[in-house]
């Protein structure tokens, strides 16, 4: 197919070989080849002639192109449809795990084959005993179960410790019973729960001999394997249609209520505690931290994920930017693009440094958590708090940052944003619960707050800190020092944002210590002072983004221009938070007013710079027009003709006169409301 | 039905007259009655027995309950439902103008029947001749015809001197030739055009021999009167499906093309520019300025609209922050009420306040319209420029902050607050628009600083600001003095905060101009420096807001505890302003960092004082569970039980195995996926 690129000037500008750009922002040339491979994969998948046989239906392949207006029945008939497609074509094409991932990834639909892969398996590897993988892992890697977690309850998020499900050994019968006490024990939102899953991980207060041990996990058959109907004293449904067109409604998260279930006792997950076949409650030497490796793994993983998000809706904006004109045209000429104006230069291209700045922190948080995993193998704990601390942080900040910077994204849009075949809308509604799930944002920074008074207050001690909480132990030049910047210039060099940002976050945690020590009751003080604890807590892990970018950029990283443009998109990052929070630089003295101006006049020739480069660098995230699902973002920028064509695809296009014209226009036209049924 | 009040503790707690307080918010007696009234008419609606008789379909009278869940063209048809039966009631009550304004905004859905009524309708009355209302009005306000508001087009936005559809005078018919010339010239986005809107009011080139006059206004007939078909020439359409369930999806936004239609000469809107019969083009002696009153009325109408929204969110979340609990049990106690964590006090109560500061701020900005509309009458258009730049500015921060809010409230909910059974995806979904629609708000903040400019590069030659920019009058003393807070109390008194906002909205208008007159070219200065104006111009739009609030709390408002309550909130909407941007007041030497850090203490204090009468303020917006639309908003705090109940609603729940199951799941788990048809 013939097509004519209308961004073809725009790619021309670029002062750096993008394709060794797409292969920075993979993080390898193989991650590239993976990811590459497989999101062709997916986003050609219709024109392979074996679909054409198979497929009749008015929706093939991976296609997104109507799910924003689907009803949510057939919504999630075609997600059940997808699920089985993705997992013949990983059977298919041989894929490896991390290629399966890529595809469940590229596809691009959350389903119950996220939650069951994802939660559901790495649950049991652990916290399994070694009998017990063997046991259910062979039927989970078939899929001849399909699980999912059941943790949270209606009236229980955040606070595990609260859960009200309860588990009570029988030791006549050598079973536990599950058991919903009251409503709020309801399970509420697992995914994968509503109406797919045949088992699920239930986690209830286990009850022996009278005695309440917390919380445990145990695996619970819901549904009959023959015809899949809830089994007896089960009670499973959907809980309903959350935010947004498509998006997370293709998931089943699921309600669950148990009336006295029995499970034999070998399905309560007992590698860290057990219960014998008398009732008896033993703990395991296996040490309880290990328990929340998955969580932890889960929240690293989310970072990259959210440079994922924000990449596409930095793609569509900056696209669609350079596409759009408004005002300013002069005798009679075209209209200035809008990419040209410095308050849309001044909103978009923070966001593409942020997706720049967050693939690396990812990519580095990843090592981190190998790293660490790898001490804990050797019963080297020392750094599990600081990983606990980082993982929350930087979750808590990128996941923040990436809802808010796609809502930017589509208001940078204009109005056309607004509509579903932007992309943005459902991009926006399926990603924005990741500030909720995997740890509340605001709960995750008061944990890094906690981490991080207690690294203050073991200063005095002589404890020399290490790793990203490391530039404590310069406290006193921090506390003391002043900016060296003379010119706006000055402000380009690594060691002067890094001494900002590092003053900044001392100065802000041992104010909070400070402020701490008055109360007799330091869990009050917390409890008093948290929303000044949370804005340490940031500028703490805004920090470790600075550094990490800024320790990228210290590599050898080849390819034309590549690292030019990598040092002014950190440099954007840094002034963008520096301005942003430039009270909080002020308030302690480490910058003059006059350093904030320069910053910020530094920040606007950067904008400058960037501007010629901004499509490429959008284009170096390699994302297929089949990934992007969006019209604004289309790469070859032909925008109008298409929303135009989409626009009439709308259910409401299937007829001149619409449904309903009878019954309630027409009486109002012709006056003759008092006869009408309405 | 019997219920209980779960949220009883709470009320009594209330320190003030909730009665009284519903009154101020409503703005007067009269309007809080004729709120009251017509929001029970809706909410009780389908209890009266007339409708019982018309309705035994499954959606009745003016229920939103499944809205969130229907597929496109059942929403659609159930909107045309509900706008003939609003009108029917409008009829039936014999409701006034204002009646029906409160009608509309109650049933809560936008329908064609805004369009019609709060732009067609006011447009014709602004831009018609005498004669052209004679004939056209009564046609309107019975709803003969239905019309809308075609202005936008594909390729065009806030730019409307850059629309291209043209209207073209053919002397030898006398008439008009309306013609699309481009794809771009598609009329694309006006709410009613798409599917029920006979006529239109067209913004079309005028062209008359030979030459280009600029933007005209024309009526033109889309449809038959009697089978609703597309006239010959005329493609019409809806644009597709926008962000969110349900919410603007209601509306039939609009795609319309002309192929040389033809309409008579005399629908050419002739109020302020007419062409004779012989093809002159004349201009009458109305002034130009009188065609953006409409613009004007619509952007301060916002400001209410604004607040009515934010109210809703705010009121949602407190509740629901009272009723939900989290952590914090102590032997085996209840958990803590998640609305006494400081962390949820510092996001939700200066929301509480916005909502009360924008709701004053707005009737202020309404008084001010209808006193500067009443000059014009008499020729006296002094004050226009400075109404223009404040419904710009007010209409920009409010939508802005309101927007931002609702979903921060949203987040407020926790996870619960992602599903629609919440009503906040809604809301937000539903209310967004109004950050792009009638001037994007940057745009709009753009405008107003234009206006700041000015005022300041006339101080020099003695020109003396009046009004909302008076402040500038004491420019030297602004530009020189220093915060006289000695202590965190004394960031109470109005004056203290009331000098703070002017000494910073002042200072950056200042920087703003002096880094301005560097400029060569003052045009590309301003352009160059946009985002520093844009922040300059919010600076004095937040001034505006607070020193409004201040205003209306020097009047006699009586009620127990009511002032009281409002001086608190007053106090947290500004010292939460001052600790947002603390940067800004610290940057220009106005307050220390110490006096800064008494800001941050004294809210801590305030947050404390509102919390035992946060219920009963949100209760005092007087809003009804079915405006509300939401269970975890609910009066009676019965949120679980209902959360649960509704779950059972989704389509999904209809059958206990979901449609797809033998097509999709059964091949995956019993490893027969090579034979499925997927």
């Amino acid at each position: 197919m013939e097509s004519i690129d209308y961004l073809a000037e725009e790619r021309k500008k670029a002062e750096f070989n993008v394709d060794e750009m797409k292969i920075v922002w993979a993080g390898s040339r193989r991650a590239f080849e993976v990811s590459d491979y497989i999101s062709k994969l997916v986003a050609d998948d219709p024109d392979l002639s074996f679909i054409f046989i198979e497929c009749h239906r008015g929706i093939q392949g991976f296609s997104k192109e109507e799910r924003t207006m689907l009803p949510r029945k057939e919504l999630f008939k075609n997600t059940l449809r997808k699920s089985a497609y993705s997992w013949k074509h990983i059977i298919d094409h041989q894929l490896s795990e991390e290629e399966a991932e890529r595809l469940r990834y590229f596809v691009d639909e959350p389903a119950f084959i996220d939650s069951h892969l994802g939660v559901f398996i790495p649950a049991i590897k652990g916290q399994g005993t070694k009998e017990q993988l063997k046991k259910w892992l062979p039927l989970a890697y078939k899929m001849q179960i399909i699980g999912c977690y059941a943790q949270t309850e209606l009236g229980h998020g955040s606070n595990v410790q609260g859960l009200e499900t309860t588990a009570t050994f029988d030791p006549r019968t050598d079973e536990f019973v599950i058991h919903s006490p009251t409503l709020t024990s309801s399970k509420w939102w697992p995914g994968g729960l509503g109406k797919v899953s045949t088992h699920a991980i239930v986690y209830a207060r286990l009850i022996t001999d009278g005695k309440d041990h917390g919380i445990n996990g145990f695996i619970v058959q819901l549904r009959s394997l023959e015809d899949h109907k809830p089994l007896p004293g089960i009670t499973v449904g959907d809980i309903g249609t959350k935010f947004g067109n498509g998006a997370y409604n293709t998931m089943d998260n699921g309600v669950l209520r148990f009336d006295h279930v029995r499970i034999p006792r070998d399905q309560m997950l007992m590698r860290v505690a057990q219960v014998t076949k008398d009732g008896k409650y033993v703990q395991s030497d296996v040490p309880r931290q290990l328990l929340y490796e998955s969580m932890v793994y889960t929240r690293q993983a989310l970072v990259t994920y959210a440079s994922g998000a924000l990449s596409r809706a930095v793609c569509i904006a900056t696209r669609y930017s350079a596409v759009r004109r408004q005002f300013g045209s002069q005798n009679g000429g075209q209209e200035i693009q809008v990419i040209d104006y410095k308050t849309q230069q001044s909103r978009l291209f923070p966001l593409l440094a942020s997706a720049y700045a967050f693939r690396f922190v990812g990519e580095w948080l990843k090592w981190f958590y190998t790293d660490v995993t790898q001490r804990l193998q050797a019963n080297d704990f020392s750094t599990l708090p600081e990983l606990h601390a980082t993982t929350a942080g930087i979750k808590s900040l990128t996941t923040t940052a990436t809802a808010d910077g796609i809502e930017e994204c589509r208001k940078l849009c204009g109005g056309h944003g607004y509509l579903c075949s932007s992309g943005l809308p459902e991009l926006y509604a399926v990603y924005v619960p990741a500030c909720t799930f995997e740890g509340d944002n605001v709960v995750l920074l008061l944990q890094v707050a906690r981490f991080l008074m207690k690294t203050v207050s073991q200063l005095s001690s002589g404890k020399k800190p290490t790793g990203t909480i490391a530039y404590m132990g310069k406290i006193e030049h921090l506390m003391q020092c002043r900016s060296d910047v003379e010119q706006a210039k000055d402000w380009l060099k690594p060691s002067a944002i890094l001494e900002a940002f590092e003053a900044r976050a001392t100065r802000m945690s041992v104010a909070c210590a400070q402020s701490l020590s008055k109360f007799d009751n330091p869990e009050e003080g917390f409890q008093e002072l948290a929303p000044d604890l949370v804005e340490a807590a940031l500028a703490h892990c805004q920090l470790i983004v600075v550094s990490k970018f800024i320790e990228k950029l210290q590599q050898d990283i080849p390819g034309e221009g590549i690292k030019q443009q990598l040092e002014v998109l950190c440099c954007i990052y840094a002034l963008f938070l520096l301005h942003k929070h430039h009270g909080d630089f002020l308030v302690t003295g480490y910058i003059t007013s006059k350093q904030g101006l320069f910053a910020n006049e530094q920040l606007r020739a950067l904008y400058t710079q960037v501007r010629p480069n901004a499509v490429s660098l959008a284009d170096a995230f390699n994302h297929t027009d089949h990934f992007l699902g969006s019209i604004l973002g289309r790469y070859d920028g032909n925008v109008y003709p298409k929303l135009y064509e989409a626009a009439w695809k709308d259910p409401l296009n299937e007829s001149d006169v619409p449904d309903g014209f009878d019954e309630y226009i027409r009486p109002l036209l012709k006056q003759q409301l008092q006869t009408a049924r309405l």
